[in-house]
């Protein structure tokens, strides 16, 4: 099993410069994560951006997806700001044959607490589990893209239908 | 989707009391962990005992055996120490009908760096993307507990294969 | 001993709330790195503003000297944000008969990796081994106020004649 | 200023290997906490030893000893184990001339919580502001070597006056 990771900024790669900078989002944090876990499995990782997810543009969105599109890997993860997480999983269902799972982080990978760790292991069993089609691995769960939204105000991802009834 | 972790010891729970102390197996560090991963599934936790893999008996793996079997929730997780966690799952397998992850750590899950939450994000995904079955989530791979084993001079889990082939 | 903690914001507080904000100054994060720190004498903390140093103003810095000039306590620690901290060192070198000093930390204290933890030490121990005076504890050293200068290309401070040198 | 620092062992330079060693002291975790904390003060560091303090011997101490009496640098910072920390520092009393502070830490400095870079912070400001004499930088104080002692049930240093009185 090889897995390529795509990265296109958000939350988790955010890093901070100094005292005069903002934060900003840096190199992706996505190797040094995968070396604290062991990992054992082949991969490869590509960079494609670094933005938050609120400023990926239509043309960005369409760059992924010519990227992921003509990968010659059938398993891909791909590192995302969470707000358009979900806008960038549906455009991706165009693409056929491959299993894709997106996934991100609420806070930082360079906090000292942070779920970035975790989603990427939820991220890395459900592109091994599931079969070819999009995924959001998020809040502890490997939801289907069609089927998913960001909850804002709560800060988490629900199924659409808990988001309709309330 | 609701999920009951069993918590047996190892590594992922070692803790450090004082000078005067040596590493002792500590209280599960399991719900630390998911609050920190900001996971949204119900979940409930319970500890069957606080022991090095090396030190569980016959009897321990029974009474394992006996309260995962007993347990009415169909998706469970166990942290588990990694020298004997092959073992466990092959006396599992028993068990008809539900899907049981076992993970662990390599490193303590109160170091600074640590596979442990990567490993948990692992096990949570496999336990909710797989059929019912004996799985082990380790070294970012999900293997079926019959097709595995630790190669413990590299500290790590891989396909049985793999062993008999070097 | 007791020692009287004063914050005023910088990048040692800064937290980080969802996906949508940006980096923000927090509750001051003392509290949490004393107790990491173990520490056994007695103390008290109040924060006075939460403002990165280069927005604080003239009033602001006014406000600081009153609350330090009328605080009853003789041993005085400040965590200030770095850009501006010498001119607070400054204006706080009228204030006779106490021993204050200031510190801060060029990441958040909140990261895995930050020198907050250190920098707190540095102070803590300057405000107990000088004598009355202002004094600035960061990059590893304990500075009089009015031989200090940081220097923002290399993000660190110095003393004040290594910069005229140059 | 230039400082020394000498690692004997200790708590501070525990890590764990892997699931079936036992934690063991390793190669000092000192210069990896100096660049954490940004320093720019010169310095040397030299690992004499990685012991328990426990377990330290008369021989040992004498070692320690000799080191420090030949050493050229006047500024000198020696992290040790807390247990027998006393017992060192009242030896190396016998060495005129030179700031010499002892520090160590309660949990391992490989852990996400841990008071090892606070106290190294406070080792490192105490050599530089305190004159020639033998201290221990530990629980937020510093202490004159000869009027500190452990209190091994509450895990923490004290002046001897206090352990006399209770």
């Amino acid at each position: 099993m090889k897995i390529k990771f795509f990265s296109v900024g958000g939350t988790i790669d955010k890093i901070y410069f100094d005292a005069k900078s903002e934060y900003q989002i840096g190199s992706p944090q996505l190797i040094g994560l995968l070396e604290e876990a062991n990992i054992t499995f082949e991969y490869e990782s590509e960079s494609i951006m670094q933005k938050d997810s609120l400023e990926m543009t239509d043309a960005d969105r369409q760059l992924l997806f010519d990227r992921v599109a003509a990968d010659e890997n059938k398993y891909i993860v791909v590192t995302h700001g969470t707000d358009t997480m979900v806008k960038s999983a549906l455009k991706l269902s165009e693409i056929k044959g491959k299993t894709i799972v997106l996934t991100g982080a609420l806070s930082p990978a360079r906090f000292k607490f942070t779920d970035a760790e975790f989603n990427l292991g939820l991220a890395v069993a459900a592109v091994q589990c599931k079969g070819p089609g999009v995924y959001i691995a998020m809040s502890g769960r490997v939801f289907d893209a069609d089927k998913v939204c960001k909850n804002v105000q709560l800060a988490r991802f629900e199924d659409i239908e808990m988001i309709i009834e309330n």
